[in-house]
């Protein structure tokens, strides 16, 4: 392919409309061009590295002995009802009416639409295991698109969905994709981390993320510095400290009522009773499916409703307004404590046992003091209820866990029957009797994926390709376009690459070798290989990897045979 | 890939919801299923043989030099309204509202997308011509989607612009797709015909449709018995012939009115009246962007509203209203005529000089005989009006014309600088100055090409697949799976030819063979290879192409060399 062919309009300069590095190099490198907010088109570059990554993706799916199907993004709304997910989605699912007024809904995710097609296909155990999959456009009204492809309103997902007869065959179906969803991962030249996941509104028991480790990344992961636990900070679990030692000022057994006048905060609290944070019980209300409950946690520490959603087994979690919190404390917002709370109350395990705390009076401008939780309140439960984070003891092993960052680029769920039972998605057993199919669905991040391959191997200069997914492999900068001879030889080396299956960008525009020494840097593609009327009266031409500072003059008639070597070696090592 | 392993589950009898037979086919050939009205779900067979398609698609894009893209399905609905379209497009394009309350339209197709981006990303003669592409779902609300992937309201198509610095260059532009096209068409295995369109909605001055003729098309389509004149039939021109003679009645020269109570229809009146319909003066009222018209044609035919809104170049073209008729004939509905009509009166060039005719009288209840319309009316223009039909002289060399019926699987178009000027698409010439770039826009309906090739290759055992798009090359049909040494025969010659490069089905099933062999009909590939104990005990196996009634006994260690062989003949006929 030649450059002034190509619609390759690099830019000079970071767009003031990106924030992270792969974003602003996708941009510069003409890659992508925004539309409209979460947006985007992608130029001939970045659909040829896409369209790399898709075919890796299919590879390993077909080699998993998963079927490639494709299903509508335009859905019946009436699959969401009956899966009751319409409401759980909320306003991030789209959704428009056709002519005659029937709700549709803008695919965000399709177990609905693949339980109902494999429900009426598949009626016996001989047709199981059976796993699908597609590469398809998704569609979802992010509150805040943003960071390019890492987070948009239209992006392509590989979704595939398994169906077995017992939970032991849907375990190894599980396994299966999870070991494909690694070599994936590992063919497109990322390292990633399978951490454990909350499982949200798909539902399930069981989920692992994918997450490639990165400091733009949006999901907090914590990691276990001695053993491979490793989980998402929405799932991390940690081993409950024992309760913090009596706050000083707790001189007195009895439980004492402290004005607090226009002290709102915990840090305020804090502040004006000369103790530490964590000697307070934070004590916050919800609404769990419309009824109140009450978490404590220390005061330092934050609830993690993704824990408590999940042990309420509520499927819809709010915090309570100013009225029930009124209706409930019988005071003002603010002055919420756990004693003498008539509704279930949820406290953090670290809290069991704790003496001597510091808490709301449920009454206004009022705190208490000497708070013994067991003996004041009547708490329902004790559980892990706190956002883990860096510094809490690992679950497992009980070393330090590490707080760190990663993109999620791909998700497996072990979903049951959920899906199963809303579509009566049944199998003829051996004996002839209908059973549940029991699911798992797997998805990856196909468009997010490649940009996170960028936030991850890039330099100064520009972006930096794995041979696996660059949208070319050799760079050929003819520096020298108005000269006959070199141009000859340039063309000649393109088309004996090309003749070995090498994917090659000619530069064959009339710039200025600097700009395009600068452009190939910013482009990344894995070997830049010059020829000028320089490097032929030296012998040849320069052979250079982008990782490298260093470049190799090689005789002309030996290039070909000499990058197509280099370029087997690096792609062997990403196989 | 083995039956057993493959979501293939035909179906023995016509389903209920198909009207044609290739949407029939490709239901019990378990190609595809219906979500819901016009949407439709590809199962493995299906997406196999579509992928095939869209691979032809991008190999001869991409021989013609155009680059591919891929643009949002999303659209801020703005630029709709930056070129006039937003309202003219009308309920066939999907509108949806974000969180924002933001209008967006899901893309039925791209030329405002794409001409916003080139304007931005070409800014020099250098980089022309340019000619982009993608393959993508798009989506339109049909009033009535039927016939499968025929009328969907979402499906696949291809979608190429072009863009050039000149009229002439434009032109080459346009040759080099519409070669492209005659390319695709024959690698699917397609017959089609190329034949003059309107260009509707789209604008632009020039264009042509592709036509796989069929009974089941939804376009008529004329063509010349002599020349190689064909045109759809809303596009489809005639020589006019001489008027007719008067009518027999006409005995007097005078203008004369004829009661005719309550008669309101063509038909009524001639028969009334004992004339031809064709002697009757059809008059019609349109409300041409608002304002009335008349259209005069003979009375046994009908008006081509294409060509009336082309020639009168209005946006809007709709039949008048009652109360326009009443106000502009002083008639109720059924008595309208040219003679005394003040407004604009275009006539089909068959009526210049028709005397002795009969036309309704702008009056309750009351007919003219007499009619002579250079005397009485008050023509505009005489133009070729009528909706042309079998018998009509061709325009070119006055032969006949013939009807057939054809589907539409690609269209293309000349634009022109329409899009270009809404969208201020200008590049700097040679001299440095501004100027509009020139455009084409080329579409083909992948989905609907794919369907299209059943409709045209089939017999009543089921399809019959072009080797070029066949989902699977051969049907292996393992008769006595349970028997070791036969199907260890069928995996081996499985196992060759997949060395080959050929792509196998195993009907590994447990079922009868006249269940497999009909079934092997039914899917329609393109060879059928039966190994049982039978065929080995006389000494091979049994290939047949799906065409053929006569099968050939080959020696097995044979068959996998004498199958490649004969696959790569027909490859390369279609090639």
């Amino acid at each position: 392919m030649r450059w002034t062919r190509s619609l390759i309009t690099t830019l000079r300069d970071d767009p003031q409309e990106a924030e992270i590095v792969s974003h602003k190099l996708m941009l510069r490198a003409a890659m992508i061009r925004k539309l409209s907010g979460g947006l985007y088109t992608f130029l001939p570059l970045g659909l040829r590295a896409l369209q790399k990554v898709e075919r890796i993706v299919r590879e390993e799916m077909d080699r998993a002995g998963a079927l490639e199907i494709l299903m509508p993004a335009l859905q019946p709304s009436d699959l969401w009802e009956q899966s009751g997910r319409l409401a759980a989605m909320g306003p991030t699912m789209f959704k428009l009416k056709d002519r005659q007024e029937r709700l549709l809904a803008l695919g965000p995710t399709h177990e609905e639409v693949v339980t109902d097609l494999i429900a009426r296909e598949v009626n016996s155990y001989r047709q199981l295991p059976c796993t699908v999959y597609q590469i398809q456009t998704k569609f979802r009204d992010e509150i805040r698109p943003r960071f390019g492809l890492m987070r948009a309103k239209e992006f392509i997902m590989k979704d595939a969905y398994s169906f077995d007869t017992t939970l032991e065959a849907a375990d190894r179906s599980y396994q299966a994709m999870y070991d494909a969803y690694v070599r994936i991962f590992r063919r497109c030249g990322l390292r990633t981390k399978a951490v454990e996941a909350d499982t949200g509104d798909i539902g399930g028991k069981w989920s692992h993320e994918f997450m490639v480790m990165a400091e733009a990344g949006e999901d907090g992961i914590l990691e276990c510095a001695a053993c491979s636990y490793a989980a998402n900070q929405e799932r991390a679990e940690r081993q409950a400290p024992p309760p913090a030692a009596p706050a000083v000022m707790a001189v007195s057994p009895q439980l004492q009522e402290i004005p607090t006048p226009g002290l709102h905060t915990i840090d305020q609290v804090a502040a004006y009773l000369k103790c530490a944070p964590a000697h307070l019980i934070k004590t916050l209300l919800y609404l769990a499916d419309s009824k109140p409950v009450a978490a404590l946690v220390p005061g330092d520490r934050e609830v993690n409703e993704h824990k408590l959603k999940r042990a309420l087994g509520c499927k819809r979690l709010e915090l309570a307004d100013n009225a029930t919190i009124a209706k409930v404390t019988g005071a003002p917002v603010g002055f919420a404590g756990p004693a003498g709370l008539e509704i279930p109350i949820y406290a953090d395990a670290a809290l069991r046992g704790a003496t001597g705390r510091f808490a709301g009076a449920n009454k206004h401008d009022t705190h208490l003091a000497n708070v013994d939780l067991a003996r004041d309140a009547r708490v329902t439960e004790y559980m892990d209820l706190v956002v883990v984070s860096e510094g809490d003891t690992c679950p497992r092993c009980s070393a330090l866990l590490r707080l760190a960052r990663g993109i999620e680029v791909g998700h497996v769920f072990k979903l049951g029957t959920k899906y199963a039972e809303s579509f009566q998605a049944k199998y003829l057993n051996e004996k002839g009797q209908a059973e549940l199919m029991v699911m798992g669905c797997y998805g990856i991040g196909v468009t997010r994926t490649l940009q996170a391959v960028i936030e991850q191997s890039h330099d100064a200069d520009g972006i930096i390709w794995p041979a696996s997914v660059a949208p070319y492999t050799v760079a050929l900068l003819l520096l020298d376009p108005k000269d006959a001879a070199v141009t000859a030889a340039a063309e000649k080396l393109a088309g004996e690459l090309e003749a070995r299956g090498i994917d090659v960008l000619l530069d064959d525009r009339e710039e200025r070798p600097g700009v395009k020494f600068k452009d190939a840097d910013l482009i990344g593609l894995p070997y830049r290989v010059v020829v000028g009327a320089k490097s032929l009266a030296k012998g040849g031409v320069e052979v250079k990897p982008r990782m490298s500072k260093e470049f190799q003059l090689v005789p002309a008639e030996q290039a070909a045979e000499k990058i197509a070597e280099q370029i087997a070696a690096a792609k062997q090592a990403l196989a």
